[in-house]
């Protein structure tokens, strides 16, 4: 056990949390991919179970359990059923909850949380905060706000200002143990950086005996420094955190650093000093070392002022393998081609097929029973000195042969091709890709074109500005091109009806009773009052159009 | 009490199922109007309390809970309140489910209907079918289906083939009432309708005294003719509908004809005809006499085979009031100017202020207690004989002066003109609106634009269809152009960040530790590197593309 010592006699079972400790499950991540589809769902089932099996009084979550702020159906629904099947239970709840529920869940139309509604059997509570993928955009609400209406979950740590705010402790009692939990929804880095440093975050503690609470604080923020080009670094780091917390999990950052990790308290502040948790992510999201490190959650146990974290591997989480090899130095002995162009066969193939089938054995033997068949391999390939002659390898191409064996066959290979400057000058008149000489970005491409065309060209129905913007919709690649034709033919058929019954109404077409109107002649009016109306529907848009908020950016 | 009449001494009130229903909620509609926005989820709990208030057994819904399929996370987490604050709760559930649940609700992965779930404390149970506007659209899934999977409603009548399918209905027992409901979500008419023709329909039945159960089948569809073209005339006729049913309730027309209407056996068919409910909807979507109607819905009472509906005004449906004037025949005596332009108070504003006048003085004078200050008012005025010398008012300006008087006071007045042919004639050379001359579709204006530009103008990033439908995407009135510029942001943060983080990742920009760089230099770059991505997504995107499904469209 880590922590003061006090008194570490008064302690028993029934005074100690026991808690689990999960970030970043990320559902819906891959939601379109082959192989990948289900994974993020399942190892959110098997967190849940795992909250089971360990006999935990909770669950708590630090932000991005769902990929998207805006999740498909599907992926909504796999969440809910996952919580209801495993959350909703007659397993009895042994702590009980003394703060304010309507502060701490402000946002909320329920008073109280979720199990301690009589018209729920929770008997797994969740508690989570809301990360920058499953964020307030739009009216405020999180997509765990959805969840947390109807029972499933507890919301918490949402705030509406974010340069200056006041951060109210859920706070648990079990026994003799008093747990404040301090939750900060995702945030802009250099937004709550700026407020730590001008103390404009008010942490509210118990009025008495608040050395007794053993205190946390959840985050969903960057760890390490991500921009050298702001003041602020975008981070959090972690001197702002105040010393009378006790532990910190910290979420955002996928890489697993489960094992607590002690700060000493910052220069001329009293305390004692705190440990932050890092769990990490349970499902890879980018094909990274970081990302391969075995995924874990843990099990917290709290008496008092002390705590004791134990890692538990999760078994559900598919393989991920990263390697690089540099072809120069593997190539000892072997014979570079003196080649400008690609031939069949060449030698850096074969060299790479050796190193991915050692990896595929690697995954194979080391695969556990409940992992999914294929692993992720990702595996960079340096073309360096004489390698770099003759164009490297296609791995597009060279992924397909292994899309039954990788799960991630189409993004396996990297390339990096590594050049001297003699080499990079002789290289100089090459062409770069067509699409770089002749591109430059959508809005721009739009842009001039319309500012070059004849004024008879012109746009009519919709501006220069919402063109551009809708171009983009399709070249976001987030958002999954299905989906945007689903919307869009929905979009199409619903205006053309609404037309159909219109001109329905207003009689503009007689319809005769033996059926002899042109279906040609039909869709000729039609397609005329469709275009009027959206125009004068679209130039009353235009009127109400506001210049999108121009919010600065920053690395996440 | 209606229906068959034996044995009727046996049956008490422990034997009575009541029933509550209502259809076609529209939760949503208007959400973005100012005075509007909140009458639908009202009304949707004036439903829910009105069937507690009653003490019904359950509540019945024949489609169109929601307005949209894809409702914001606002009006999504408003019914998920409304349905868990009224109908959990401990209130006993009287009767038995005798069905096999897992075949009423064969795409939930819950087996059982929620009341019965040991978990969920289900005071008011509520059976629901889809409609047109919550209907299956992306894999099979409704808005309600969302609902039914958190427990809060029981969604039936969901079929995957709709050409050909069977109906296995919910069967509920209550002392010696059997209840067999029938569920079929809305259909396209036409399909439906051949369906019904080929007898490719089948309605299972109980095996076991089927003559002794009740049989209640939920439509959402056209009920009149509604195309001419078409020869199933694209509603679902009476005839069809088998004569073994007691009581359809009918979803999808806006139009409250609440007392149950007869309909004979059809021609050469056995049994004894039944009854339709037809509730219409519990708001006012469209401005017509239909609609005006006092809404309403209905308690339900059977017993045996018996029924009987007494129907339950609404009491917070806003008020609207439909008239018409014809100027010619208002103004006897009046002196019509003789113009060609329109002056500042002329006569036909004078007689139109009067009328809205008087409309507002009655909507005073009948508004009940719970309706909604504001009235909605349509006054369609005709303009005939002297009065199309000069142009009608304009219809926006007007109204724009009753904006806190009215609800809807930009769509109050209708305009039409009626001209003999030869004032027709006359106006012939008169220009029509400049937009009508220069515009197509927006389709037709990208497409034209694209075959004759010069090649270096032609799209390199996004494909001249898909960019035909993203601009699409923005004249779809039913997608609020704040929603789409909230996506279309996000999308955009969200794609810079990718490539900031990859940036870095890839060493590209070398960063100094005194921030020397020049952030314009880093956005050149970045702008680069996003534009050379954007073009080879956007062309593994082209490759798998499919052509929109071209589902022949028809009239709802």
């Amino acid at each position: 056990m880590v922590g003061e010592d006090h008194e570490e006699e008064r302690f028993t079972s029934e005074d100690e949390f026991k808690i689990l400790i999960a970030t970043d499950i990320h559902v819906g991540y891959a939601a379109n991919k082959k192989h990948r589809c289900n994974d993020s769902l399942n190892t959110f089932e098997e967190v849940l179970t795992k909250a089971i099996e360990t006999d935990v009084d909770f669950v708590l979550l630090a932000g991005d359990l769902f990929h998207e702020n805006n999740p498909t159906r599907e992926v909504f629904m796999g969440v809910s059923r996952k919580l209801r099947q495993h959350c909703l239970s007659d397993r009895p709840v042994a702590f009980e909850f003394v703060s304010d529920p309507s502060r701490n869940f402000a946002s909320s139309n329920f008073d109280r949380v979720n199990y301690e509604d009589p018209n729920l059997n929770v008997g797994m509570p969740v508690f989570s905060i809301h990360g920058n993928h499953d964020d307030l955009s739009g009216k405020g609400l999180s997509v765990q706000d959805s969840l947390h209406e109807v029972g499933l979950l507890n919301l918490f740590g949402k705030f509406e200002t974010i340069d200056s705010f006041e951060v109210n402790p859920i706070l648990l009692r079990k026994g003799k143990t008093n747990l404040a939990l301090y939750g900060i929804g995702s945030q802009r880095d250099d937004r709550l950086c700026r407020a730590f440093q001008e103390e404009k975050i008010k942490f509210l503690r118990p009025k008495e005996e608040s050395e007794q609470w053993f205190n946390i604080l959840l985050l969903h923020q960057n760890r390490p420094r991500r921009s050298n080009l702001r003041t602020t670094g975008a981070y959090v780091p972690d001197k702002f955190i105040p010393s009378f917390f006790d532990l910190v999990i910290w979420g955002h950052e996928h890489e697993c650093r489960i094992d607590p990790q002690y700060v000493e308290p910052g220069h001329g502040t009293s305390g004692d000093g705190f440990y932050i948790i890092q769990p990490g992510s349970t499902i890879a999201t980018s094909l990274t070392a970081d990302e391969a490190i075995p995924k874990h959650i843990a099990v917290l146990k709290v008496r008092g002022r002390k705590f004791k974290s134990t890692p538990v591997p999760l078994e559900t989480v598919r393989q991920l393998l990263v390697a690089e090899i540099n072809l120069e130095l593997e190539s000892e002995g072997e014979r570079v081609p003196k080649l400008s162009v690609r031939t069949d066969r060449m030698p850096d193939e074969k060299i790479v097929r050796d190193k991915i089938e050692s990896m595929i054995a690697e995954a194979e033997r080391t695969r556990g029973f409940r992992q999914p068949l294929l692993p992720l391999i990702r595996l960079k390939v340096i073309y360096s000195g004489p390698w770099t002659q003759f164009p490297p390898l296609n791995a597009k191409r060279f992924g397909a042969a292994y899309v039954d064996r990788v799960a991630n066959s189409d993004e396996m290979i990297q390339i990096k091709t590594i050049r001297t400057r003699e080499q990079e000058e002789k290289t100089q008149h090459t062409s770069v890709p067509q699409a770089e000489q002749n591109c430059s970005t959508v809005d721009q491409i739009v842009s001039d074109y319309f500012s070059t065309c004849q004024e008879d060209e012109k746009l009519m129905v919709l501006s220069e500005e919402v063109m551009s913007r809708s171009m983009s919709e399709y070249s976001n690649e987030n958002k999954k091109i299905t989906e945007v034709d689903r919307e869009f033919k929905t979009a199409v058929e619903n205006q053309v009806l609404v037309f159909q019954r219109d001109l329905i109404e207003t009689e503009e077409i007689e319809i005769s009773d033996d059926y002899t109107l042109d279906l040609a002649e039909i869709e000729k009016r039609l397609m005329k009052k469709i275009t009027v109306a959206t125009v004068s529907r679209e130039r009353a848009r235009r009127a109400e159009l506001h210049p999108m908020d121009e919010d600065d950016m920053e690395v996440l």
